[in-house]
């Protein structure tokens, strides 16, 4: 098991730096086998040089929860996309800013307009420098969940 | 993708030859992540001469399902368990009989009585020698479901 610890920002669109092109981008596209109230069990395909495809299994909490990620053939995700209840598709730039990764998820399809930024911590109270780009935090807020924004698009308020 | 197809049937306990013993037979242990009208992700903790863990995502049907199934930490297997719902503990031996693997299982816990048996098919009319310890076939008998049984216990009649 890993221990899941991160922190979710809406973001400043137009302060944003250059973003990272072919290379360092991903594509993803990701959907929901189950979302169940104890559990949530993701399906994944990443297009960047190569196609890769995982399932994640993730126990339910918002700033730090339980996970599990397997690496499957390519191939295997796009099917079991298929049983997935709704898809999500958005690219991710990485950037780093201090000793931090943030990945800058541009959302596309039904929730085009909706940027969001994610960073990872070892720690619940770690140190973050937080970027000019990086706008209120939605970490608690659950319907900026990838589970959620699947089944009810992007949040009014 | 694998293509599962398998007949199911009871078992006339008193007829059984001798069952394989340590180095054939297997403890099985699973439970369902989800069990959705459409797919079923099942986790399963594997006891033989080591100790393997697998989770597997089955389209719904009885005689023939998709399947995909992928190997995962033991310890993995057995941290995910705990997220199921219920819990199947089983002892599953393997016996040939012409050209087919026949696997026995034999229920314990809640399930204690109940002996099923199993044989997976190339297709659907592949032609089966039944040998004379297999009772009827409850291929289509939702009931005799593992992810039935686990909610609902041995079926009354």
């Amino acid at each position: 098991m890993g221990l899941e610890i991160e922190r979710k920002f809406l973001v400043h669109t137009g302060k944003l730096p250059a973003l990272p092109g072919l290379g360092s981008k991903e594509l993803l596209r990701q959907g929901y086998l189950a979302s169940d109230p104890w559990v949530r069990i993701r399906l994944r395909s990443v297009m960047d040089r190569w196609r890769k495809g995982y399932i994640t299994i993730k126990s339910r909490g918002t700033l730090v929860r339980a996970e599990y990620e397997y690496e499957i053939p390519a191939k295997d995700a796009e099917e079991l996309l298929g049983f997935c209840k709704g898809l999500i598709s958005k690219t991710r730039y990485p950037i780093r800013k201090s000793s931090h990764v943030w990945e800058i998820d541009e959302f596309h399809g039904p929730l085009q307009g909706l940027w969001l930024a994610e960073v990872e911590l070892q720690r619940e109270n770690e140190d973050l420098v937080i970027p000019e780009w990086v706008g209120t935090e939605v970490t608690e807020d659950v319907r900026y969940s990838n589970a959620y924004l699947v089944e009810y698009g992007i949040p009014s308020v």
